[in-house]
């Protein structure tokens, strides 16, 4: 539903200067670090991590380049599920390349977060394209812009005077 | 860290019209959907209901008033720690009041958001103080506000035009 935010201000002017500085703010500039394990590494490891680093997800990679997300989310519905998750590699579970959604530092802080609304994940990673040969490019993990992200930079706004 | 949002503009005018946009947007306008357990279901259906409803973390009564909060941290932590998930209720693991963190319709989204931010939390439950007897209230849950919210309403925000 539509929150409704519309009533507060008669003219457009004031809104537009909410959308303006949401709009000029970059990925680059309030990403955050990702947390990164290998594909071999274990569920069971894997979820130690997600605690020690008390983050939301984890993205995977494979000989360092971007291979998979899991959220806390998959490892929930995999715990429950009766896999042995000390033998299981996390590559059993994770999402997916191509089926990944990925922002890039030169893309704005707005339509990272119109990303995460839209698939309905909780943080995306931040990317550079890497090519590697025959025209053929990877994913390189710099950052991520999760939903903690953008409730932290909302707070920073909103406390601006 | 403190984002870099500060040199986009020379004034402070766009800025202030930012914060206080978002100071003058109230709980109740942008609360959503609560999800809600009794205190005597079983953690292993609680999991259900969270996958059923898709929800980070559920609210939980015991005569109609909150007495608890689970997040999806919390049930992966109690699924992997070897607990018997169909005979546990789920009051065994929850956050127990007085250690849950509220909001109430008439605070300001930044306040709420605030909360999120400095308690760690993914959501906070929206709900308004019941008097019962003796001058002792309790808490009728009546929304949420969670890191989902906030996105979803810096999304509406920033696409205003």
């Amino acid at each position: 539903a539509r929150p409704k935010v519309g009533y507060f201000y008669t003219g457009k002017t004031a809104f537009s200067f909410v959308s303006e500085s949401i709009r000029k703010i970059k990925v680059s500039e309030v990403k955050s670090v990702p947390i990164v394990v290998d594909e071999e590494s274990s569920i069971y490891d894997s979820i130690v991590t997600l605690f020690l680093e008390d983050v939301s997800s984890i993205f995977v990679t494979s000989n360092g380049f971007l291979t998979g997300v899991v959220s806390r989310k998959d490892f929930l519905k995999n715990a429950i599920g009766g896999l042995d998750l000390n033998k299981t590699p996390i590559g059993v579970i994770m999402t997916r390349m191509p089926n990944i959604v990925v922002t890039k530092p030169e893309e704005t802080i707005l339509d990272a977060a119109m990303k995460i609304i839209d698939h309905e994940v909780d943080s995306i990673p931040v990317v550079e394209e890497v090519e590697i040969k025959d025209g053929k490019s990877e994913y390189r993990i710099i950052g991520k812009i999760s939903k903690t992200t953008i409730t932290r930079l909302f707070v920073e706004l909103g406390k601006n005077d």
